[in-house]
């Protein structure tokens, strides 16, 4: 089986968001049907569990356009999107629209490398989370303009040093992980983000909208997510009530 | 209980807005099932009475996008989830369609403070609502382009200064809140306004209009949400006549 | 009950403009459903003539998002809600989805009035629609710049003057009205024409192109509604064939 | 009876095009529902041949919006509605949605005349299609900024020879018509071209792309309309298929 | 019938991209319709196969929009669009919905010829692909400003060597095709990948993102196709599942 923290800690992983919204017929769906949905889910992860990591989370009440997500990490494009098809077929699966997906690839440090920016990557690096276990999820779509992309490495550097320097105190209180996605989808990257603290999070983020790299933003979330972390068993199970 | 004048006068507090469109369905529910639909809200407010404060408003009438929406008070976000969740359970919920949500939290003042800018400050604290109760709710989302939070206090403080000077009058005809959403939603605020007189607030709102901080909003309304205030009980007997 | 000549001259009258399309279930409503829908409306708006003036348009045939549209004042907001919620209860509002709501208020004079633009105003009060009765109804939603907000009483005295200057000769087959509604709804203004001669007002429209005024136009219809004049009564004849 | 080679020459005449989409309940229309629309379109254009000269289109297959559209042209716009209005109540319109709908005016040449530009003037009159009975039609709708509208007769002159003097050895193999929309729609000009070569057409495309005129466009397209032309009888026949 | 390596590799080829979506009606469709719904594709392709090469893409799991998509090539443009036609009559079109057409026409070299560059074009000439067979396709709708084609061709020939040099390396893992759709869609150019390494795709998108060709690109993707390649059967029994 696909070990947990392997796979979320090495470059070179694909992971694929989606994002569903109930259909109005799952009301309707008879009730033994909704009841046996999270163990049907629990049983296909368990199938796919030598293919792919599977996180599903609860947006509901929270979101306007889905309702539940998934985070699927493989080593291989194709089984993830098995691994979809897969869900789709299944009881909620049946009774859910796609409302979004992301794809992304996890990639080694471009920036704040030992070599590159050796303070910073060394507070990176340290950083501990010492907080609650994290209730919240963040996901933050992100695509940069062809001005960033065009410039030197040196000039990237600068901007991404004014992006870490503000925000390392916040990986006591901030979980993060990056997604690469450009050409592949129609963003450029995936952020990903627990925590259990949304003010602390809510200043992380008004810090990063206050630096020079968020002048060459032309997409920052639309749509944002956000939701809580719950195991996939409990996820359906809140949905089936 | 929450306790209604100390939730919506305190910082760090979590407001959701969730606007609902009825769905051509509602129409065809028994006439029973929708007669019951007031009890069953004001019963699910009561048992969240120790979670979430709410309130419901009518836009039926005069919006396109939606008929009602709630606006939800908690100290833990994951509350107001658990009970906007719930409300989607009962009778008016299934029948209804999530169009719009915006989540903020409440904060201490970042410009007019007493330090910052004393006489614009002294004339907000002193300011009192004196027209009759308020029958109209307005609520604008709100985001700023990168320069301006890219800018320096000072500058920010002047421009907000331009806000505030012209608009202190109209503080005795409209009443007004704020909730700061970067990063939890793809808003920056979201503006909260009852009135009795909107022909006072929309000039109010040519005045902030004029003003240079307008300059930079990439995001000003769209949807403006207008709507009228009443109970929830009556809020959902005037849905299901 | 309302006047009409006097609630369409007054300042501070409220104008609610509601856009509905008929839902493909009207078609299959049983005739006599159908038949007795005219005489429905025309009851209701007999209902409601202390409180609200009602006017309604066909679009069917000409336009894509709706067939036909409600203009609605009154002196009170909540007035125009109540009635046209009561309307959406009607058959033939049960079978209608709301595709566009814009609200606005008519005001006095901003720019060319008696002190500030003599000349104009003079051209302004005297002139006379005397075409034949007009068949075609025109409305446009128009929202501005901050520039514009911002720009100085005189800045935009002078290109109200370069906006009235070459339209004034068209008052003679075009009748106009205007309502603004900044702060209310996502618009600045709803304008409004009746005309029998669209080539005449094509031309007009060609000649409010040209004008710096335009520049600072971000929205300008979108969508710009076109449709013919009749009774309500009439309308929904139409609507039932 | 409205005489086709006339309307078709003269300015001053409304076009109306309206674009339609079948629902999936046209396939479970009763066969022979299906197999009686064409003779009830060419009955009903026989009906309005007093008042509309009609044209159909097959899109399905090479549009995702529309499977078929209209061109209907009139003396007087309320006529053009009424057929559109009695198209939508027959068997075929009320198994369709409709995706798009533009209106404009044919006109006299604004630039390249007699008296402004002899020379292409002279090119443009004695132009003569020579390709095969065109098998294509496009339809591209343009919008043009406030920049464009407040430039000098001269400077827009410069800018239409620009555009006629590469593109009028076209018109041996593509055919043109052009409809003027600025204040009646949400666009200012409806093209309409038909063709046996789209190769060619696809490269004088490519030529009005590259002069100094497109700089000018807000819109160009969006949607582009792309069919084959048949007589309305053999676009229904292929619609019900 | 048509020969695949030669209709492939000719200019003026016409390309129509159809993307799909199953309505949750496909689920309800009996079993015995599904399962004959690859054999019925397979018979209508060998049907069209004189007038039509057909390639068929799954895209279901990875894309929101689509679950699937149709390339197909002609060298006339309408026996594509019956083909089209034809598949949407099928047990699989009927129970589908376009979500996105895309028509374009293969042309000669307008910049990396042998006498425009013929460094690179000797590159482009020699560059074999050498990777696994494909499993992963890509597909990029693109569209460049006014600004891109007012330039001289030199000025664009200098950025499209800047396009190329940094690529042709990836020409040993990614394959590549072009189609030029000015003027017949709304986009300018359809783009077409094949890859079995998406991490070595994603950093030649970098690559390009990074010149300045870029700047001119209005809009690069919406949306990113990305799916697996398979017969047209084999996507047919995964629909079908
Ligand atoms: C929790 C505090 C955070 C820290 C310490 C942090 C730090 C970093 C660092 C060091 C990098 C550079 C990685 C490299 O060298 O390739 C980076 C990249 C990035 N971060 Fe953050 N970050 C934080 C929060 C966020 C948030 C809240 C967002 C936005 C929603 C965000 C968005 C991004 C993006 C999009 C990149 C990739 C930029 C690029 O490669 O152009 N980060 N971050
Ligand atoms: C009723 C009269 C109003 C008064 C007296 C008023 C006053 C103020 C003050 C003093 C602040 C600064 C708060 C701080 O120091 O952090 C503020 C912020 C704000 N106001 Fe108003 N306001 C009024 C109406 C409005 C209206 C009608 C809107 C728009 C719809 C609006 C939108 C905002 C926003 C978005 C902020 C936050 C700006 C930022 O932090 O960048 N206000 N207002
Ligand atoms: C029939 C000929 C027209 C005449 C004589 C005319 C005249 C005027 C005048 C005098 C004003 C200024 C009112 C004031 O002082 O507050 C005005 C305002 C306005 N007109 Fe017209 N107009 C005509 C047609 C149109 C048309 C066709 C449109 C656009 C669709 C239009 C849009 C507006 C708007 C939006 C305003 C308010 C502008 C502002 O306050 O910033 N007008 N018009
Ligand atoms: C077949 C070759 C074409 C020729 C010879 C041609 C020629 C002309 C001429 C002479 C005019 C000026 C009419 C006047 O004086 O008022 C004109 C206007 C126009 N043409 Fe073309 N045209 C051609 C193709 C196209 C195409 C393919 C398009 C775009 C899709 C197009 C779009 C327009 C538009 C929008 C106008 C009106 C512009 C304005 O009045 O501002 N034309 N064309
Ligand atoms: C695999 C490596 C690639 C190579 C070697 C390559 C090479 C080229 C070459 C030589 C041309 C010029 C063709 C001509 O002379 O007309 C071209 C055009 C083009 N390429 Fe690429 N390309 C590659 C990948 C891509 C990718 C990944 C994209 C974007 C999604 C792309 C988009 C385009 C477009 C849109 C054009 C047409 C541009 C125009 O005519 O203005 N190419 N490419």
């Amino acid at each position: 089986a696909i070990e947990r923290a392997k796979i979320l800690a090495e470059p070179g992983v694909f992971g694929v968001f989606t994002m569903f919204k109930l259909r109005p017929d799952w009301d309707k769906a008879p009730a033994a049907e909704r009841e046996g949905a999270a163990a049907e889910l629990t049983k296909l992860i368990e199938e796919h569990k030598n293919n792919v990591l599977v996180d599903v989370y609860l947006t509901r009440g929270l979101k306007t356009q889905y309702d539940y997500f998934f985070r699927v990490h493989a080593y291989e494009l194709d089984k993830a999107q098995t691994f979809m098809r897969a869900f789709r077929a299944t009881t909620l699966g049946r009774h859910s629209d796609v409302a979004e997906t992301q794809v992304g690839i996890t990639k080694a440090l471009n920036y704040i490398t030992k070599d590159m920016s050796p303070g910073l990557n060394s507070g990176l690096s340290s950083a501990t989370y010492t907080g609650p276990a994290p209730r919240y999820v963040v996901s933050v779509p992100i695509k940069k303009d062809a001005a960033w992309w065009n410039m030197s490495i040196d000039e990237r550097l600068a901007l991404m040093e004014e992006h870490t320097a503000p925000t390392l105190a916040y990986l006591v209180n901030v979980k993060r992980k990056l997604y690469h996605s450009t050409g592949i989808d129609d963003i450029d990257f995936i952020t990903y983000f627990e925590t259990d603290d949304l003010k602390a999070f809510q200043n992380l983020m008004i810090s990063l909208a206050s630096v020079g790299e968020n002048k060459h933003h032309v997409r920052w979330g639309d749509p944002t997510t956000l939701g809580t972390i719950h195991t996939p068993e409990k996820v359906v199970q809140a949905l089936a009530e």
